[in-house]
């Protein structure tokens, strides 16, 4: 009987154990990093836990966190102070997401119907604010100057990073410099600081610190070149998951960025009007992805964050080889190839 | 020849020394406070000290850092860690009034052109992040991690005032239990914090760190009635300011509750049309006006904020007598006599 490989499902079936592995090695800890998130979310407010509970229940994989425990289990670290740690990386990294929703929202409501949308934009201006004081009041429990300098830096750069990417929307002739400045800042700066703070925990020399941010912060940058491509990915569209969010706010991101430079005059016509002008028609975000794989724009930007993620891989070297290191490398390659 | 004795005119002559006898006591400490924060606002993405200049500048009196200033000059403080601690205590202050314009703004913009207003909310949102995150990283600067403590809990604290306030506003059978959480959360804590932080450098005992908690707190509760008594004040709106915001927003403030509370059935049926309903008409704020005065809800919310500043002031009983003592306690009464 003839076996026919199917390339693809293989290396899914590769990739995906990458983070169940990840899951399962950090799984105690991941239990407490949960629980710690529910009682401080906790607020005589009703409203704060409710709201904030259903976005960190709804947050998804816990990526952040998860890197904190793992680096922190990777060092050999047998305390138990990465718990709280990790929970305050994810309430910074939610506060974010709130108050991106409220940026976001704000484009979305242009013309639509305003009333749910102000409520929400309010309670997640303010539930935002009060998740990112808690994230400190938990590193002040903590104690540790070091982390309180490493994650205050990580949200100063957060919000610069976020300032520099509106600074940059509609504008078709960003270059590619920006569009990395900008993703350092507001994506990687935080998988750095989540990474490092492994390290610093388990009060490691300062080479493993320095290790651990790079590889965060290359991780990071992968990470989010790859998100940024599945905003344009047919093959997700198949999958029935949403597309072309980035499109219609004239997010300018890598793959534009690459068709820009290689396309022609008429091209560029296409891009100004849809993601300068936001003038958009049926058929543009179909076009756009054509025009992006005439350019292989897509499959160029897969091939920068892989060059990201072999960074991140290799800042791991001086590390000796373990199940979570494993783990660790595993994921740079599974969120990379979860692009296809 | 008679003389006519002004009441007012005597009570103001000798109230608006208050405010200038605490910024001259305190004067060159402002001087470097301003630098600190003009130094720390700065980021490589312009729009950022753009905003945030244009925020500190027109964000007038200085109030909360001078309270820090001034409570560490009380304490007989010799060394310079108030100043950058004064500038976190007004980053706080700024981000949190930049959010409280994407929560006000939002409500405003309900039907209005929001080009504008959508650009404003996204750079509000985030460069309060920025000025947030900002005033973290001084603090870790300078490595007090009970200062840190103070401020984290404040800020969470000023979140939930805030969320609060939201969930009363247009609430007519709001409670002034009700109201005082919410301005005992949003304003008071600030000032408590403030002051508090002025005992905590100097290392002086606990009780006076109470002592300066309480002054600050109580302090901020009269000056957020005060504020809000003004929003309703004919007096203010013949100086040519702006009232009746709070009413066009249905915000349930001090003088609404007690009107409510003294007021006949057909007194509520307009308080509900026009507060809970927002159906307002001409006339409508004129009309609020009187039935307040005709129930003295705004001259005996005046009283009630009196009878916070009492406590205030006696709170620094503690405290030998000295030009800033006699500064701070001037001030309280400034804030509360501005009301006339």
């Amino acid at each position: 009987m003839a076996v026919v490989i199917d390339f693809k499902g293989q290396r899914r079936e590769n990739a995906i154990p990458a983070l169940d592995r990840m899951s399962a090695l950090v799984a105690e800890d991941l239990v407490k990093v949960n629980q710690v998130i529910v009682n401080k979310m906790d607020s005589p407010v009703p409203l704060i836990p409710q709201l904030a509970g259903h976005i960190i229940a709804s947050g998804g994989k816990r990526l952040r966190p998860m890197l904190t425990l793992a680096a922190a289990k990777m060092c050999g670290y047998q305390g138990d102070r990465q718990i709280s740690l990790a929970a305050c990386v994810e309430f910074i990294h939610t506060a974010t997401l709130l108050h991106d929703d409220v940026v976001d929202a704000s484009d979305l409501r242009r013309g639509a119907d305003s009333a749910n949308a102000v409520w929400g934009n309010q309670a997640s201006v303010l539930v935002g604010d009060f998740l990112f004081s808690r994230a400190f009041q938990l590193m002040v429990q903590d104690g540790s100057l070091n982390v309180l300098r490493i994650l205050s830096e990580a949200s100063a750069t957060i919000a610069e990073g976020e300032v520099m990417q509106l600074l940059t929307a509609n504008d078709t002739e960003t270059q590619e410099a920006a569009y990395f400045a900008v993703i350092r800042a507001k994506t990687a700066k935080l998988f750095a600081a989540a990474a490092e703070i492994g390290a610093v925990v388990a009060e490691r020399p300062e080479s493993e610190q320095e290790a651990l941010e790079s590889y965060g912060m290359n991780f990071g940058i992968a990470f989010q070149i790859v998100d940024d491509a599945l905003d344009y990915s047919a093959e997700q569209a198949k999958l029935g998951k949403t597309i072309g969010d980035d499109f219609r706010e004239g997010k300018i991101t890598l793959p534009v960025i690459l068709s820009w430079l290689r396309g022609d005059d008429a091209e560029r016509v296409f891009w100004r009007r849809t993601l300068a002008d936001l003038e958009q028609e049926d058929g543009d975000l179909e076009h756009a992805i054509a025009l992006m794989n005439s350019h292989s724009a897509l499959s160029d930007s897969i091939e920068r964050a892989r060059h990201y993620g072999a960074t991140a891989k290799d800042s791991l070297g001086i590390f000796s080889e373990s199940p979570v290191k494993q783990s660790m490398t595993g994921l740079v390659d599974f969120c990379i190839d979860r692009a296809y």
